[in-house]
C-alpha cells in the first residue's frame, strides 16, 4: 500500500480521535476505525466507552441499541454488555449470564471537545501522549471551533503527506497565499522527538480575500510582511497547520495581536479502512474570541478549503488502486518533511510488527 | 459462509417461490435464483415456464423478449426456445433449427397465488412436498394478501434464523408484543419430520396499537389472555409466523372467533445470491374476510414490520463480509429453534453434496 | 474474456478516437483508454498532446491542471511536463529540473472533427492507416454531425459484434426496417485487406417513421425498392453502418439523389477498460446539407437508436461477468461477418503478443 509495502499499514499504538464528543449526545454511534467496527457510547456517569461494535450473538451492530446503566443493549435480541469490562451482563429469557465472555473494549478518553481512542496495546495507552489542551486550542485565551467530519475516500497516508508538503497550498489552495513569494521562501524542517515541524517564512504582500476574512479588510496594510506557514506533525492521528501567521510587518515595530492573532488549523486524521479516512476538521484562535460572525464565516471557508484536499486525495486514491505506477515517485526538495514523516511512520510500523512477532514467539497459542 | 462452511450453500432439492403469479401478467420477467438467471413466462395455455435466462447465442437476457406460442423469442437476434423442452425452434435468416440443442428448463408449478420452482434434480420435484393450500391461506374460509417482494441484501440463512428466534420480536418489533410477559414465556420446540414448530405462550395484556389494528379498538378487553406466537419452519423456502394469536381470555368462556380470528404471516425466502435474498411477503386470515380496509391497513403494517428485519439482515450481512468474527457465536437458550433448523439445513446440504459426488463417480464425463 | 481467452485483450497497434476535438476547447481532459489514464490537451500552437495522465510525483490527475506553453502544469504541487517530449520542465521551489525523466507520450493526430491516438508502438503510428476524410464524412459534399459520447458498460468486442450482425436491427431496432423482407434478404460478406463489408439487399416497402425522418413524408412512394444495409469494419476502433440506402425503386429509372441521398452512421469504439467502452457517435450525409432541422431531428433519433445497443451491451456484460456460460455459443449463419471480424482481431492480438515476446527475448532487461 502506497507508499509502504502491503501488510501492516496502521500505527496502532497512538491516540486517534474517534469522534467529536458532541456526536454521542443522541445515543450510541458506530464508527469504523482501522477496519474495525466500534460502538461508542456514554455510560451512566457520562464517561465514554468504546467497544467492538458487533454483538457476538448474531453480529448485529450494537450501536443500534440503547444504553442501560453502564451497558449497551443490542436491539436485535436484547443482549447487554458492560462498557468498562465488556462482560455480558444480561441475556433475555434466561436467568444466567455467560461467565467467561468478554467483548473487546478500547481505551478511550475525552480531551478537548474530542474523544480519543487507542487502537493498539491497552497497556501503552498513556494520556500524556496526547497533545496538550493549549496545543489543540482548548487552553485559556483560545477558542476552538469544530468544523465537522469530512469523509475522505483515500488512505490516511495521502492526507498526511498532503499536509506536510506545503507547496500544494500555492496550487490547490492558491487563494490562501501569494504564490510567487510563497514558493520562493525556504523550507525549514526541525525534528522534535517523535514530532516534527516544517516551516516556510515568506516576504509577502497582503493576500486579498483570505486576509480580509482572517484579519478584516479594515486592517489592510501596504508594506510587505513576513508570513509564516507551518505544519506540525504530532503523531499519525494529529497534525496542525498554521497558515498566514504574520511574524513581522515592514515598518511596524509592534504588531497588534488583538488584530493579527494566531489561527491554527487542526487536522485530525483517523484511518477508517485501508482506502478511506475520517478527517475531523477544527480550528482555533487566540483573538476575536467573541466574534461569532467570524466563527461562522471562518468555518465555511475552512470546510471549503479542506474539501479541495478531500477531493484531491480521493482522486489519487482511485487512481492508485486502478493504475500501476509508470515509474518510481519523482521527488522534489519540498518533499523533505513529507518524506521524513513517512520514515517515522515506517519505523513505527516496523516496530509494532516486531513486537507482535516477539509476543507470538513467547505465546505460540496466540497465533 | 456463515453459519456454514464455504462451498455448497443452497439446498436445491426443495420448492422455492420464484414469483407472485401476477408478476407474469405483463410478459416475461427475469429473476436471479441461487446465482442463476431465470426467465419466467406463460405459455400459450397459460401454464408457467422457467428457463435458463440467457440466450445461448449472445447471452442477452431472454426475458426482454416476447412469447410466441409456447416459445420465448430473444429480442436481440430473434432466436426462439420452447418453454417445455428448451429446444431451439427458430433462428431467423435460415431455414433449419439446431437439432441437439436444449436450453435448461426448471420444474415450475402454480400453487396458491405463487409460482414455485425446483432448482435441484427435476426427478425429485414432487408437488406433494409443497405446503397445502390451507397452510398458505388459499383454502376455504381464508383470505390471502400478497404484500410484495422485499429485496433483502443478506444471505437467506440470516432471514431464516431471524424468523426462528422469536426473542427478537420484543426488541426489533417491540410494538407487536408486551415485552416483559413475552420474554418470560417459555419456548416450546416440536419437530415434525423435516418441519419444526417453535411456540411461545405468554400471559399478557391487550397490546395497544397492534391489537387495535388486528382486532379493532372496540373489542378491547381488560383481563390478561394467553397469546401464542409461533414460528413454523416448513422448508428452507417457506416459514410461517403467527403473532398475537389469542388462545384464552381471562374470564371469557367462549372466544368469538369472528373477532379474534387467526392471522398468519407467510415468509417466503428464496436465495438470490450468496449475499442477497428475495423475501416475498404475504399474510392470510380466517376472519374479517370482506373487510378491504383491514387488508389495506394490515398490508402497510406488515410491510413496515418486515422492513425492520430487512434492514437488520442487510446490516449484519454487510458486517459479516467486512469484519472477521472476534469470537465464536455467543448462543442463548432462545436460539434452540434456530440452531435446530440450522442443523436440518446443514444435513440437507451434506446430503446433496454426497449425492452429487456419487453421481460424478458413476459418470466421470459429467465432471 | 469473451469471446477471447483471458490475457491480451486490446489490439494496441491501431488508431482509436480519444475525443471529439471540441472536447478540448475548455482545457485539458482526462480519458481512460485501455485501462490507462491519459491527459489530453492542446499545446501553444493548438496541436493536441496525449500524455500518461498521472503526475509522477504524487499521482494526481494532470488533467486537473492548466497548460503553460507546450507543458501541462499539475495543479497539486506545480510540476510541469512538456506535451511533445514528456520532459519535466519545472519543479517549484527549486531551480533545477530532473534531467533524465520522461513522462509517457502517445502519438495523437486531429483528423476530421476527432482526435485519434495510437496506444501501441509509436514507431508504427502511420496516419495513412486512418480512414480517409471522405469515408468519415468530412470530404466535399458531405456534412458530419457529432452525436456525442455514449458511455457503454460493456467490453468493446460486444459492441463490435453487435455492429457486424445486422440481424439484430430487425429486433432491437425494429422500427428501422421492414422485418420480414429484411430477414429474408441474403447476406454478402466481402474482405478487403484488414477491412470487411457485410451487406444485405432487401426488396422492401417504404418504412414508415424511419423513412419519413430520413427522406421526408412528402417523398413517399408506393412500389418496392431495393434497400441496402451495410456494415463496414475498418479497424477495431472504427466501424460504419449504413441503413436504409435505396439502390433502386420499382418503376423509377433515375433516383433523385438530392432526396434519396446517403446517410452513414459512424461507430467509434474505444476500449475504456476490459468491461467498458467509449462509444463516440456521429453520422454524415451527402444530401439535405443545409437542413439544420433535419440535423437536429436525426441526432436525436440516432442517439436513441444507439442507446438501445448501449443498454443491450450493458445487460450482456453484467451477465457475462456473473454467470458462467451453460454451453458453447449457439452460432447462426448470420454470424458470419461477426465471426470473421473476431478472427481478424484474434489474429492481431496473437501477432502483438508474439512481437512483445520477441522484443523481450532480445532485451531481457525490458521484462
Amino acid at each position: 500500500m502506497y507508499p509502504f509495502a502491503e501488510g501492516n499499514v496502521y500505527v496502532r499504538n497512538a491516540w486517534y480521535v474517534a469522534a467529536f464528543a458532541e456526536e454521542l449526545d443522541d445515543g450510541p454511534i458506530e464508527r469504523i476505525i482501522m477496519d474495525e467496527p466500534i460502538a461508542l457510547f456514554r455510560m451512566a456517569d457520562g464517561k465514554p466507552a468504546a467497544m467492538w461494535g458487533l454483538c457476538p450473538h448474531r453480529f448485529y451492530p450494537l450501536a443500534n441499541g440503547i444504553v442501560i446503566g453502564d451497558a449497551i443493549q443490542c436491539n436485535y435480541h436484547g443482549f447487554r454488555f458492560d462498557g468498562r469490562t465488556g462482560a455480558c451482563v444480561k441475556i433475555p429469557s434466561q436467568s444466567a449470564s455467560p461467565k467467561g465472555f468478554r467483548q473487546r473494549i478500547y481505551p478511550i478518553v475525552e480531551h478537548g471537545a474530542w474523544l480519543w481512542i487507542w487502537p493498539g496495546d491497552p497497556a501503552q495507552a498513556d494520556p500524556d501522549l496526547l497533545p496538550s489542551l493549549d496545543e489543540i486550542g482548548f487552553g485559556p485565551g483560545w477558542r476552538n471551533e469544530n468544523v465537522g467530519l469530512q469523509p475522505t475516500a483515500g488512505r490516511a497516508q495521502l492526507l498526511i503527506e498532503n499536509l506536510m508538503d506545503l507547496t500544494h497550498v500555492a496550487f490547490l489552495h492558491g487563494a490562501l497565499v501569494d504564490g510567487d513569494s510563497f514558493l520562493e521562501s525556504p523550507i525549514q524542517v526541525a525534528e522534535d522527538g517523535t514530532a516534527m515541524r516544517a516551516t516556510r517564512l515568506a516576504r509577502t504582500p497582503w493576500v486579498n480575500g483570505f486576509y480580509d476574512v482572517v484579519f478584516g479588510p479594515d486592517n489592510r496594510f501596504a508594506g510587505l510582511h513576513e508570513s509564516q506557514t507551518e505544519s506540525w506533525y504530532h503523531s499519525p492521528g494529529y497534525i496542525r497547520t498554521d497558515i498566514g501567521t504574520i511574524r513581522t510587518i515592514e515598518g511596524v515595530a509592534t504588531i497588534d495581536r488583538a488584530v493579527f492573532g494566531l489561527l491554527n488549523f487542526h487536522h485530525i486524521v483517523t484511518p477508517e479502512t485501508r482506502h478511506s479516512t475520517h478527517y475531523f476538521s477544527a480550528f482555533s484562535r487566540n483573538y476575536r474570541l467573541d466574534d461569532d460572525d467570524f466563527s461562522t464565516t471562518m468555518k465555511q471557508l475552512d470546510r471549503d478549503v479542506r474539501a479541495q484536499d478531500v477531493v484531491a486525495v480521493g482522486q489519487i486514491e482511485e487512481r492508485l488502486q486502478k493504475y500501476p505506477p509508470q515509474s518510481t515517485e519523482l521527488l522534489a526538495r519540498a518533499d523533505k518533511a513529507a518524506v521524513m514523516v513517512r520514515r517515522k511512520i515506517q519505523a513505527q510500523l516496523l516496530d509494532e510488527a516486531e513486537t507482535a512477532a516477539i509476543s507470538q514467539q513467547r505465546d505460540p497459542a496466540a497465533m
